[in-house]
């Protein structure tokens, strides 16, 4: 719909050229040393305004508004604000985020019970047919069923992800890490991304895939933070006309952080680690208040989780419960000076294992964009790799002989298989249980390094697919086997040291490996820490995962941030790469820059808008030596910077100057509820002033 | 030295008048809301130059220069850095962080291990003529003799302190929350007052006066951080020649938290809470490296105090002492929902208590600041409370009957007091230990009241002398009594219910308390935490300083805050006070700014600096409308900002041009270098160029 047709008449043509800086020495080309710089300003002459173009990756990102604008509107209303208002909205942040950590930990609590219940269900139809075959001819069928029983889950899982909502695949921290450092992706803090990912979590996690549920967690409750602050739902198109004052891209962020934050402390019971982990992502907006709020958020989620489990498994407020990850007793372990040198080595050999498996992973995630962009083709991977973890699962049951008395433990699902009366196959236990349960069994129990070689492979493979899939419980087992058999090596070498407890070295190993692969430091640390429940195995802890990101930077980067890059998202980050400290922003920046007057012709601000695909103009004035100090320049002065969401809102009410009178004729008088009511659904230059576009 | 005279024959004289910028509506009369913020800026028309004016508040305290200076020189040497000079600067930095870790932890240990030798021998001392002296007659010789020992303890630590190094009374705590913030408390970092706050803080304990040692551990800590970075020290006059590219206050800054958080680590076992302390106190600055290198130092500290006193105590590489603080074993000690209520009463209360203290500590510093503001009547008042603190505990000792069977716990100091054979006075236990073993005792035996009250009291009296003294040990012993008060009392009403244990109730108590004292929150809740040993018991907490927090705040601020605002230190809080954020800081500058041309008469700039105390000076121009965008005005264009330790470097070195040929003549060729060689002891312009002064 061009405007420009019905308003010209009202107002007055400007003949004059439209002023613009010089640029200074473009010719000396961008300096890009790392290619995600010039991803993230704007490329110029973008004449198409097609933001699907995928050969102009910037335009699919744009940038979130964490300054507050401070416009004359803002100023007014902060003027008029009494102290009754500030206090309301002081209390309503409290409020917000006991309700985040209170809801994240019921949809953790949910996700959790759904799973162990299907995983109950599913292990219990098939070993109705183990039990009946005791030989090999007929093992063909409850093989057949269990291959069908988690192609079927994962199919539904896949399903959901590629064709409901692509944003939901994978973890969800990356996105989260983006989001919060100022890159909106798009659609990754809706109500229908939460649903895809929890049903499709619990899809893929009993349909046996390696994966963990943690990192979703930490997705979910970004979501649930986003929702409850903003006291509205675009999916359900419900409005509660509450918190509008939190209706601004900086509110939002305070809270997806705590969202973020009690995701964390819900699936590791680690309040204080998910307050590290929300600054650790999102360091550029750290203050202390809102600090103490996540913290609270935290320690509610964390509460909550665990009376609800406390309940559920009839021990109510004995407590017992503070986060899904369950690492078992290591309150008790202690260790001494000498075994440092073997905690850097087992650093060293997590940064490696951890380079390695993030580099194979990028080879795949590279051909998976390449070659199987289609969601038919990711939903068949994901069934094929359903398929083959079954199988191999299956195979390695039936080939490793590892009895095990009954009643050992009784959490897991006991097949006897191949054994004899009174034992069960503690090899198939570790393929029936939750990746959780085999996490706690492989950290105390005999079990075979095999399973760690085929399932770091598994996992590789599993990550980056159409599903909603967490990265921690993998690197974890993976961890805990390798550093289990390390603990055996070393035990056979020296038998009567008693500090040499294999479960203590499986945890290191753990840790070594997850540092490996996702390289986060304090957080991690302080997560580990708490999720033990123990504090002076804090020092290796942070040895290892210290060791284990410095080795593994020197070959590729953390596999968030890998999958960062891979979708070209325009994240800065905190520090610029060494040796560009001195490279000045005009060597990066596009020419010409498209500006607009402090009074500007309504026809030209629609031409802009559908040619150029920039989210923010800067205002330029001439130079007038009266006026108060500003930042000139031959061609002009600058007075500040609009926002296309802005201009579309005045744009939809016509608010207009009179070209002659100045006044504004037949429009609302414009104020911030008219910004928030729309916020963040501002529609598009290009379909009309009356429909959503986002 | 006036160098106008010797120069001006080399220099055109500038006839023009010296432009400035109009102020804009100084007649709104600059409104300042806490009185903070108009002292933050400078006065204008400081005539008499004469820094020690008691008046001029503001005259007191310098600004540090936390941004980085991105001058031409700056931006040459980073063009020039290659490789190999980045990674040994990044390298630098972590060695630093260790020893930062490293020596702050055998600080601790100094202190601590002298701190009890010390007590030992008084107390060995005393028993000889306690034991002698069985009735009441010839008590007066033993009770002298105890008097005299402490008053001749404490007169000590008050002469270092206030003939010595006054800025080493107190914690220190207030003192680094404002060098981290910016503001240049003199002396604050000097190994003198290392030294002075050590030796002092040992007296102060073994003089039984009622503090902790645990906030002079933290500017212990600070002080160490500060000498090591630098790579020098004024105090001995040495400059080893390393680290000169840390000789920044940005850099220094940053190693003055981790050493402060070192001493966290140190004195509570608390790595993470000192992490989280630092971020805490000096929020300005975080970004994500820094976190990580200042848990690095924290954990190093941790380690090794735990180390030397397991050495110490012969029980070498048990690692049972992660902290000087030992709470004893709250491990176990669970909660369930129904203490919830109880708890937030626990911190209304404390709240109350909390603001009492502040408030009478506050009357009394005042009165202090009036009335004993010299130096020998603050060693008499010290010597005072000395005596009477001894004097109190001597006759609580003999008042109050509490005898306890020997043996039940060897480290306390048995004196048989009046009891029988085979047992001794408790609560002569509680006055003969260090406050730290009191603490123990408090959440885990049987004690009276009217220690809690006593010791309120004297601690409220004795923070605040001039001697070294931490705020923490009292707060919780304190807190320790009525809470276990509390426990006690619920524990008569309910006898049968198991989860009253009143050890619980101390604990909580003393939450309160040093929550409604100090009012910190999330650094604190964690410090708790991780010095109980205790995860799951960290919401009852967090929800108790909360309570204390909130309820405090309605009376007073937290008692840094407090001495803070009575040294008049120009102290920018992270968020503005509510209903000011909309004024502009125009309505709070003063008129007119003293500024400096681009080149400029080197007797004009000796005249500045002498006259006025500013610490920089804005630099303007001419409009020049083909340069590049700068902010500009009728009256001249910013060009930048120089501060006046550069301009006495250019000073002292000459670094002047020929006024018509612009040429260099005889000077150095300026790099960072001599910038930095000089710092932090920039020579006054009073005195001459070649003396410092600070």
């Amino acid at each position: 719909m061009d405007d420009s047709s019905e308003i010209s008449p009202l107002l007055q043509e400007r003949t004059d050229d439209t002023p613009s800086y010089q640029a200074y020495n473009t010719s000396e080309s961008g300096h890009s040393p790392d290619g995600l710089i010039s991803a993230a300003v704007s490329d110029d002459g973008l004449i198409s305004g097609d933001k699907e173009d995928p050969h102009l990756l910037n335009a699919k990102f744009e940038g979130l508004d964490y300054d507050v604008c401070e416009n004359v509107l803002y100023q007014k209303e902060e003027k008029a604000k009494d102290e009754k208002q500030i206090l309301r909205q002081q209390v309503a942040r409290w409020v917000v985020m006991f309700f985040i950590g209170f809801l994240t930990a019921l949809i953790a609590c949910a996700i959790d019970i759904g799973i162990k219940t299907m995983s109950k269900l599913k292990f219990h139809v098939i070993k109705i047919y183990f039990d009946q075959c005791m030989d090999y001819s007929c093992l063909v069928i409850p093989f057949l069923l269990w291959v069908a029983l988690d192609v079927a889950f994962v199919f539904c899982a896949a399903l959901l992800t590629a064709y409901g909502e692509p944003v939901a695949a994978g973890s969800g921290i990356p996105q989260i890490k983006c989001f919060l450092n100022g890159v909106k992706i798009p659609h990754v803090v809706r109500i229908k991304t939460l649903f895809c990912k929890v049903i499709g979590v619990m899809m893929s996690v009993v349909g046996g895939l390696a994966i963990g549920k943690e990192g979703p967690m930490i997705h979910s409750g970004a979501v649930v933070a986003a929702g409850i602050s903003q006291g509205r739902s675009s999916t359900f198109r419900i409005d509660c006309k509450i918190f509008e004052y939190f209706r601004h891209d900086h509110e939002k962020r305070d809270f997806v952080a705590a969202g973020a934050a009690a995701g964390v402390s819900a699936a590791f019971g680690a309040p204080v680690g998910g307050v590290l982990f929300s600054l650790e992502e999102g360091a550029s907006f750290w203050n202390q208040g809102l600090t103490w709020r996540i913290f609270f958020a935290s320690m509610v989620s964390t509460f909550t989780l665990n009376v609800f489990l406390s309940m559920y498994h009839g021990k109510a407020w004995q407590l017992s419960y503070a986060g899904l990850l369950n690492f078992g007793k290591f309150e008790d372990i202690t260790y001494n000076g000498a075994e440092i040198p073997l905690y850097i080595l087992m650093g060293i050999v997590g940064g490696l294992l951890g380079a390695l498996f993030n580099h194979i992973n990028l080879k795949l995630s590279i051909f998976r964009n390449q070659y199987l962009s289609k969601p038919w083709k990711q939903v068949f991977e994901a069934v094929l790799v359903a398929c083959t973890t079954t199988t191999v699962a299956f195979i390695l049951t039936y080939t490793v002989k590892d009895c095990q008395a009954l009643g050992k433990d009784p959490t897991l699902h006991p097949l006897q298989v191949h054994c004899h009366d009174g034992q069960y196959s503690s090899m198939s236990a570790l393929w029936f249980q939750t990746p959780e349960e085999s996490v706690n069994s492989l950290f105390h129990d005999q079990k075979v390094a095999l399973f760690g070689l085929f399932y770091f492979l598994l996992a590789c493979w599993t990550y980056g697919l159409s599903v909603p899939s967490g990265l921690f419980i993998p690197s974890l087992l993976t961890g805990a086997a390798w550093g289990r058999l390390f603990g055996i090596a070393l035990y056979s070498w020296f038998p009567d040291a008693d500090w040499v407890d294999p479960g203590k070295f499986a945890l290191v190993g753990a840790a070594a490996q997850l540092g490996g692969v996702v390289r986060m430091t304090i957080s991690l640390t302080v997560i580990l820490i708490e999720a033990t429940g123990n504090i002076s195995f804090g020092l290796p802890i942070m040895i290892v995962l210290m060791i284990a990101k410095w080795v593994g930077d020197i070959f590729n980067e953390g596999l968030y941030d890998i999958h960062i890059d891979l979708q070209g998202v325009p994240l800065l980050h905190w520090e610029p790469p060494p040796m560009t400290s001195h490279i000045p922003a005009k060597e990066v920046m596009s020419y010409p820059v498209t500006t607009l007057r402090t009074t500007e012709n309504v026809g030209r601000i629609v031409d802009i808008l559908k040619k150029e695909g920039h989210v923010g103009f800067p205002i330029v004035d001439n130079y007038d030596p009266d006026a108060p100090p500003r930042l000139c320049h031959r061609f002009g002065c600058l007075r500040g910077l609009i926002s296309r969401s802005q201009l579309i809102v005045l744009l939809k009410y016509k608010a207009f100057n009179h070209p002659t009178t100045g006044k504004t004729p037949n429009t609302v008088q414009l104020n911030t509820h008219h910004f928030t009511e729309i916020y963040p659904r501002f529609p598009s230059i290009h379909v009309g002033i009356t429909e959503p576009h986002e």
